[in-house]
């Protein structure tokens, strides 16, 4: 009896407070500026969390995080950034090396800082436990509908009345996207030939051997293959466009009936390059990190024309890896409609930060008579309608003297890490959140 | 100036305010016994949504999502469980088929409704943007520091002094054990001979044949190979422990030095199997799915010995998809850390509705002369510290009439799915949330 007492009263007090306290919060949100909600469910808890770990601050070079580094009472402390270092990251280490072996897209985390509510996700216990959704597949339709969206929108690919897959970042994508080509080819007991023109992005080559598949062998250079086909072989080329790591426009090398190609379009975006028209190629390949920045999250797509490429990209993701995770495309489905959101928001701030670090490098530069730049004329974008420079995501640079002829050494020497494979400088200048 | 004085003002009037508003908080939950939180963060928005879309009334067989189906006005709506339907899934359908061909561990969605607050994950939109941890890996070591205090908790493996590494559910985990163990091979020119004993999990046949490698070769039956090494092959053994689809604690069937063994320890847990002696194996893989219950996550991980092969299975997430999802190792870091802080809780939970269903299946095929169900005799289970019954993932059934060849068959004619490959039909009742 007493406690139903308690019960009652408490209802009672409620009533009574609740009006009160709303009408408070009105007054506060209207005459001090500032969001309050109240909040009485089981998200308090993980945002209060998420709340507090974001106010540590790290002097802007460098996040602490709710899953990372923890001081001696286990409390999450600042993860500084590459040549940072400290309790709140203020301190620049001096003669550090620079890593620009790599393409970590953390130039986008202030865009992210700035736009905290909009792309703030909030995933429940119980969220997307199943293998697949609800229409049986392990792809999210909304999340699809927001890349045909984004597509239209920024106008870089046609992708009206085509296929979409979904897979761990371009990386598996790629792969996938090479298995199921590959697997086209019953005319010829031979591999199919994978090539690239040089330069190229890597881990084509990495992959293909790696993977080792009886059905394909990675054979280098497209250009030794140019007027070579014999009929019978089954070629694959990779074709990226702009280009990893000399940003230009690439174009398919080989044609004929036996090839198939593969536009990495990892970079077509505006930020990095001007768009031209938008891509209508039977098979190209997106993907988030480029975009957003997050490359985390391995997220990447593919647009494909043919049913049964479309099927087979399917099949692979499904023997890889039954699927992409659903965390990551649920991440992804917010940012995306975060991005929408913001119109030109995100390629204005991209662009701008990128135009801003290349015209620094460039400036450098221009001084040296041992180092020069790739050059690469401005272009009409039909995004931002005018001509426009290149922004490229990685620097490519030349060694001009005679005696360099390792131009990684000369890089190293400098404390700086090019990409060994090809005398490359990236510039991750570019990409530092700093 | 008129801008200042109105800043002044609010300031007055937020300074004013806070305390009641504080107070009356404290009041309503003190009295109340619910608990209210003020936030004024950039997590409130979120968090609101979040909230609003838990609160959508599926009837308990079904769950709407903000990244799921949407009615006409764009709002989320309930996305069903098989066999039901209507708008708030309360419809259940006659005569349905049931799709046993598989293991959507669905029926642990009750435990994390139940526990919301600890399982909530709130995610920033600046939230591990990297391709890398701060210590320039995939993987996080927070979530790894978890794995090792969980496999302690239960008693199921021995993870002391043992590699860990994650992938995209166990799926992506076994593939890279085989290719990881099949480039240790180099005494050998033919290709490592990999093998299961029947019954086994369909797909170590599919990822071996569909990678189609040629350093490993898909050869069936462990059986069959039994006392046959020729002493120049090299052979890769599945043992799965408890086996996917019988139940049964599989050891290994070959052995010698050129046999090299991953143990697929998914179901090695309370609920599924007692607990023997903690597990001690060369190469050891887990997932979340079966454990937490979340599959959507893909999130997986071998405990391994052996540095070479570790580092091998590095390169091959590495390689395949540049490592696994931050998001999807976030999430598994908050479910692992609930976990830890219920106890026995999700095992006695999952347990009891394993045991129960497997009781209620059980005693329906016991009146029924044409199937029959596997029997496992009960065992001393280390964890509980008595001797438990078996209550497994799967129901290995056989038809006992001469007549009923195709078991499969006689299963469709009743409306269930099972796996055709075997004449098997998985317990899909035990995996319904319903």
């Amino acid at each position: 009896m007493e406690k139903v007492k308690s019960v009652l009263r408490s209802k009672y007090v409620a009533c009574l407070i609740s009006p009160i306290v709303l009408n408070l919060l009105l007054i506060i949100n209207n005459y001090v500026g500032v969001q309050w909600t109240l909040s009485r469910g089981w998200t308090s808890r993980a945002a209060a969390e998420a709340e507090a770990v974001a106010e540590i601050s790290c002097s802007g070079h460098g996040i602490a995080y709710l899953d990372g580094l923890v001081g001696d009472g286990n409390e999450p402390v600042c993860e500084c950034n590459t040549c940072y270092t400290g309790p709140d990251c203020s301190h620049f280490i001096p003669h550090c090396t620079v890593n620009a072996d790599g393409g970590d897209p953390l130039f986008l985390e202030p865009f992210w800082i700035q736009h905290s509510t909009s792309s703030a996700l909030v995933v429940s216990g119980w969220n997307r436990m199943s293998y697949t959704y609800s229409d049986h597949t392990f792809f999210s339709q909304q999340l699809e509908s927001l890349i045909h969206k984004l597509h239209a929108f920024v106008g870089n690919a046609i992708t009206q009345n085509r296929y979409i897959v979904f897979g761990a970042g371009s990386t598996q994508v790629l792969s996938a996207a090479a298995y199921a080509l590959s697997l086209q080819n019953t005319t010829s007991q031979s591999p199919t030939r994978v090539v690239a023109s040089i330069p190229y992005y890597p881990l084509y080559k990495n992959q293909m051997e790696y993977f080792n598949s009886e059905k394909f062998k990675f054979e280098g250079d497209a250009y030794t293959w140019k007027n070579r086909s014999d009929g019978s072989t089954n070629v694959i080329e990779f074709v990226t466009a702009p280009n990893n790591p000399d940003g230009r426009l690439n174009e398919a090398v080989l044609d004929g009936p036996n090839v198939k190609t593969i536009y990495d379009r990892a970079y077509y975006w505006p930020h990095f390059t001007p768009i031209q028209a938008p891509a209508d190629e039977d098979l190209m390949v997106f993907t988030l990190s480029k975009l957003t920045g997050h490359a985390g999250s391995r997220f990447g797509w593919a647009v494909i024309k043919d049913e049964t490429v479309f099927n087979r990209m399917v099949t692979h993701m499904h023997i890889n890896s039954l699927g992409v995770s659903k965390d990551a495309q649920f991440r992804a489905f917010k940012l995306l409609k975060a991005v929408l959101e913001q119109g030109t928001g995100i390629f204005d701030f991209a662009y701008r930060t990128m135009k801003t670090r290349w015209e620094r490098l460039a400036a450098t530069l221009s001084s040296s008579n041992r180092l020069s730049l790739q050059k690469i004329n401005p272009q009409y974008c039909s995004f931002y309608n005018e001509v426009r420079e290149f922004s490229p995501a990685y620097a490519w640079l030349k060694c001009e003297r005679e005696e360099d002829k390792d131009c990684y050494a000369v890089l190293k020497a400098a404390n700086i890490i090019g990409r060994k494979e090809m005398c490359l400088v990236q510039k991750i200048i570019m990409f530092d959140s700093a």
